[in-house]
């Protein structure tokens, strides 16, 4: 086999891509460059997954054509991927499906914790040198609904369960018999489930469906005690739906990591939110996880060189990869 | 049997004692009323036990000398009764074990997670508008040292071992065989389990033995990157010691929830210290948590007038219930 070239979208290089050598020829592309380059290769690496590049540089279909045969994200959420000439195309799409579940998890029951527990409060008063005893909440049975049926969900299910939460899982369609939750409910069933969440979590993947669901009317659905966190994607929410929420006392409170415009604004008025947690889209990055991408980019490039099955192929109609493809 | 007197201490009256009503007669007083009143009480309630009360009014022994015959605290920690003319009189001591477990293991698994995910900085950075993206740290597969082998202490090592985090319990005396962790290891083997730990949590019981265990030596075992974490007592640390190593970068950060001087007066240097989180004595009380301990309360009179074994019971040598004892 002649050696594959290997294009990679990226401002900060990959760690470990080493154990490609004698296999691949490595080069290095930013958003201006990717359309000139895109033609000769034959693999392309999304390392800057926060970028629209891909799809202002990915070639209307014809006779002719040339683009890479797969297109790896280093991201869960392909959203940004999914534009019409690539899903039309013959290109495999792979994600990084995995690397990110149980950083994310940890994440979210920190959060549900830090509000159970009114940390931002405690960091307050602190900060004011204020001795302040208050009650805080035992987590501990209550009960959360949790957006996104796949592994990043379900392991946010699973360590709210250890955490003695009641936790119900809610996935595109229903499905009796999950081995974890029983039950996996349909996103028509929320209604029904909503207004006894004292936490709701939005882990889904970013689809026509789910763009704007947590919506003025799934916040009125809510308890005014219940708290909202999102690990999916900014467009999952109607941001000013969730800001006039908030203010309203209609929420007792959120905490959101993804916005629809990354970094956030200077200027948001999302900064200064009441009973508001801003984090910078950090809760799946943890130390070690650039190499556990690149490690999960070559081991699938091991994959497909040798014609072997790809772990993580998204399906590019759903928008995710989906629940029961083997995994490594 | 005659009606019982029940003498409650508190600034705040205990809920749900009308549960005595037509047993007891229950009448309340303050530190400064306690002397004159206590002869003539069966039973004393310590609700505020954060009061050194009982210390100054209980009578040293002596013929004709009366005192309650049972002295319940609506607490974990019982340091504040174990003075010499309490211990020695014929009084039982109980505590109210079981109520703050799952609270303060809640507790303490959310200031792991915060600073695991360096949700302080995110919120100073918030409170500045500022976007900074940082790699969080993992939890899972990280280890943590427990001093504690109480209810509290286990729990806490439960819930930990739940978010994937290695746990080593430390009690008073080493042993083989436990059902939750298999070797609870004796105090002199911490100089072994320091240098390991991630996490140092201190849960355990103020007796003469932990009075100021966590010194510059206990420190100084520590990996620079460890986080100790106080839901003890607060004379359990030397609280110099801990600044100094924070202060020097010794050790990465901790919390206090509890300490030497409660309220932590305004112009304590502790308030201000880096990478240390203060909290005002509060991770095992939760909405509910007054109610809970007057149930207990409650449940262990009836024990006490019908003469069947009570719950809780304190050996007043130790300085804490026994493990092993029945619980209700």
């Amino acid at each position: 086999m002649s050696e594959t070239h290997v294009l990679v979208l990226d401002d900060d290089p990959p760690p470990r891509l080493d154990r490609l050598a004698g296999r691949a020829t490595v080069s290095h592309c930013d958003a201006k460059s990717l359309a000139a380059r895109l033609p000769e290769a034959d693999v392309l690496l999304v390392w800057d997954f926060t970028s629209d590049a891909v799809r202002d540089a990915w070639p209307e279909p014809g006779p002719g054509v040339r683009h890479p045969a797969w297109v790896h994200t280093a991201s869960a959420g392909v959203d940004r991927l999914l534009f019409p000439a690539l899903t039309a195309s013959e290109a495999v799409v792979t994600n990084a499906r995995g690397v990110f579940d149980r950083p994310i998890a940890e994440y979210v029951a920190g959060l549900v914790l830090a509000m159970a527990k009114d940390f931002p409060r405690t960091w307050e008063l602190q900060r004011r040198r204020r001795w302040e005893h208050r009650d805080a909440q035992k987590v501990s049975g209550s009960l959360a609904v949790v957006v996104g049926s796949g592994p990043i969900g379900r392991r946010i299910g699973v360590t709210l369960r250890a955490l003695g939460v009641e936790t119900e899982l809610v996935g595109r369609r229903a499905r009796d018999g999950d081995p974890d939750f029983g039950r996996v409910h349909a996103v028509d069933e929320m209604e029904r489930l909503l207004p006894d969440a004292d936490w709701v979590v939005c882990a889904a993947p970013l689809t026509a469906e789910t763009t704007g669901m947590f919506d003025a009317a799934a916040f009125s659905l809510m308890k005014p005690t219940a708290r909202f966190i999102n690990v999916g994607r900014g467009q999952h929410v109607v941001e000013s739906d969730l800001a006039e929420a908030l203010r309203s006392g209609r929420l007792a409170g959120a905490a959101l990591d993804v916005f629809a415009s990354e970094p956030l604004p200077g200027d948001s008025a999302l900064w200064e939110l009441p009973g508001l947690i801003v984090s910078p889209h950090m809760s799946g990055d943890t130390a070690g996880w650039r190499d556990d991408l690149s490690e999960q980019f070559c081991d699938n490039f091991d994959r497909w060189v040798a014609g072997r099955p790809m772990i993580n192929v998204v399906d590019k109609r759903l928008g995710y990869v989906p629940t029961g493809q083997a995994d490594a």
